[in-house]
């Protein structure tokens, strides 16, 4: 069974998943339910043991797609799927639909022991191009409102596999988390005609105490307000609502980018889990004007215990000025 | 230094509070790292090893402070602290306040080895007096808005110290997952001349496919839209805003559903970190008609990954209803 249902006090949305496999008590997962690469569905040769690939990118430019680089496939647990109808309806005063909408995993690269941040910026752009095209392919589909990308990296950020891979959700609602970035920059750009993250970006690169990396097309930042140690977001520096219209060019400096900004926290963090997610407009939305496309970036270090649930509240003990200094010197140092 | 900033899109505010230690990386910290029964500041004998107390619950009734059941005392390394006056500020287009407010630690026995969900009755009626107690006195203070009391038990749900304690922190500003829950609360008041929790709870006692469990003054329920599996949300049957509002019957009616609330996920999901927190009105706030306080209950079985971070959208693989019987069956096993 796969159903929406909506909170009515908080308004938020939930997706009831019941074919998913329940989750074991994190502290008693033992070492050996990890798979390792023997079992591992990811890898060149097993590509029968994945559902059928919807993309498949190869190495070479050209029609010739063995061997290939980045494949994406159907989720095997998917918490959406793309059969049926969108069918709304009440409970009493509660409110669900159907599991409509798409769930995917993108194959980073064919090999099993290569962390994300030590693949080749060329590799990067090429699971950028993947993102970009399923996204775009998605977005044609008019039950879809959003297309979230994101990348859970090590089990305690929520990775079931090892090998490289991240993941893409399409939903049928606009979540939660956006809708709010939504009404916050639309609200900055009523008052006063400009979006927010522009002017983020204004401040930020004119007084550089947040600045972990700049290039051509993006900076890389700590936000003022922090959640967590050694968060980071990247942004376009030029106005761009939706990540699916990123350039050519834009993309291969966007692979670069991205792949410091890990590789920055594998040497200064000491390789932590962390994930990290494309936050871009929802699909035929009109917030082309004060919307602004990012990558939040968050490596996981502290627990969410009930404070930051009970509250929405973040005590953050590093400051964004001081985790900004070094990640800098991080990437300066990887890049000499 | 502790200060308040405010994220300029989201809106929401986070503590920078660079006097804490840093945590480390989870999946590196050992075993040693925690602190054993020797070392611990809370037991019997090492009072003066805490900063100075501001309650204590002895075990009888009356002027005789030894031996104490309940100390409260202000947190070693404070998110918020009491001295000083509330600023606000701006730094170009960025807001910020002064860290005002309070963090306590409510420390719930003398014993160091015993299980919150194993206390006996009269002891949690203890701590529950002491969470309405600190919230009370609290909230006479000007600058204070809001009162968060929660409890994280385990390490994966963010303890530090093995022995049993919750924690308080007094905010001047009222957080942002609070604020949400007000607005919904008062968009459904001002449609329905109905408080939006009364409701559910006259449809959920009425359907009773997610009551876990049901006393005089309380019952105890699975969420509709269960963000996790096994959530539950325990609320007063009668309407009541503010959980210092509580009489005498009502705290030890509500000391027995909650402990019997964490003793059904103890015995249920093989005693897993969970955490709780208490929701109320904000201090001298207008919510009466139409906030409704309650209790939420999270064990800490899946670990938020990307998606739910990026997008405030939760996949639950347990249908709330099937959580339901589950936890009511062990909670009648544990009640013959």
């Amino acid at each position: 069974m796969l159903e929406l249902r909506k909170d009515p006090v908080q308004k938020r949305w939930v997706i009831i998943a019941s074919d998913r496999p329940v989750p074991q008590t994190e502290h008693r997962v033992s070492e050996e339910q990890r798979r390792g690469r023997e079992h591992c569905p990811f890898c060149t040769g097993s590509e029968a043991q994945t559902p059928r690939e919807v993309l498949r990118v190869p190495v070479a430019a050209g029609p010739e797609p063995e061997p290939w680089a980045v494949r994406v496939v159907p989720n095997r647990f998917p918490a959406l799927v793309s059969e049926g109808k969108l069918k709304k309806s009440g409970v009493g005063m509660y409110d669900r639909m159907t599991g409509v909408g798409a769930h995917e995993v993108i194959i980073e690269t064919p090999q099993h022991d290569v962390a994300f941040s030590e693949l080749p910026v060329e590799q990067v752009e090429k699971v950028l191009w993947a993102y970009r095209s399923r996204t775009e392919e998605l977005s044609r589909d008019p039950r879809i409102k959003y297309v979230l990308v994101f990348k859970n990296n090590g089990r305690v950020a929520g990775a079931s596999l090892e090998h490289p891979h991240s993941q893409l959700i399409a939903t049928p609602v606009v979540p939660r988390r956006v809708h709010e970035e939504l009404s916050g920059a639309e609200s900055y750009f009523t008052y006063k005609e400009r979006c927010v993250y522009c002017d983020i970006l204004s401040q930020e690169l004119a007084t550089r105490v947040r600045v972990c990396a700049e290039s051509p097309h993006f900076a890389l930042l700590t936000p003022f307000a922090a959640r967590f140690p050694y968060e980071m977001v990247l942004l376009p520096k030029e106005h761009q609502a939706d990540f699916a219209q990123t350039g050519v060019g834009q993309l291969a400096d966007l692979a670069r980018m991205l792949r410091d900004a890990c590789r920055a926290m594998r040497s200064q963090l000491d390789d932590p889990p962390y994930n990290f997610m494309v936050h871009t407009a929802p699909v035929h939305h009109t917030a082309r004007d004060y919307y602004h496309w990012h990558i939040e970036i968050i490596p996981r270090l502290s627990r969410i215990a009930g404070f930051e649930w009970g509250s929405g509240f973040y005590i953050n003990p590093m400051p964004p000025e001081e985790a900004a200094r070094r990640l800098a010197e991080a990437i300066a140092a990887g890049n000499p």
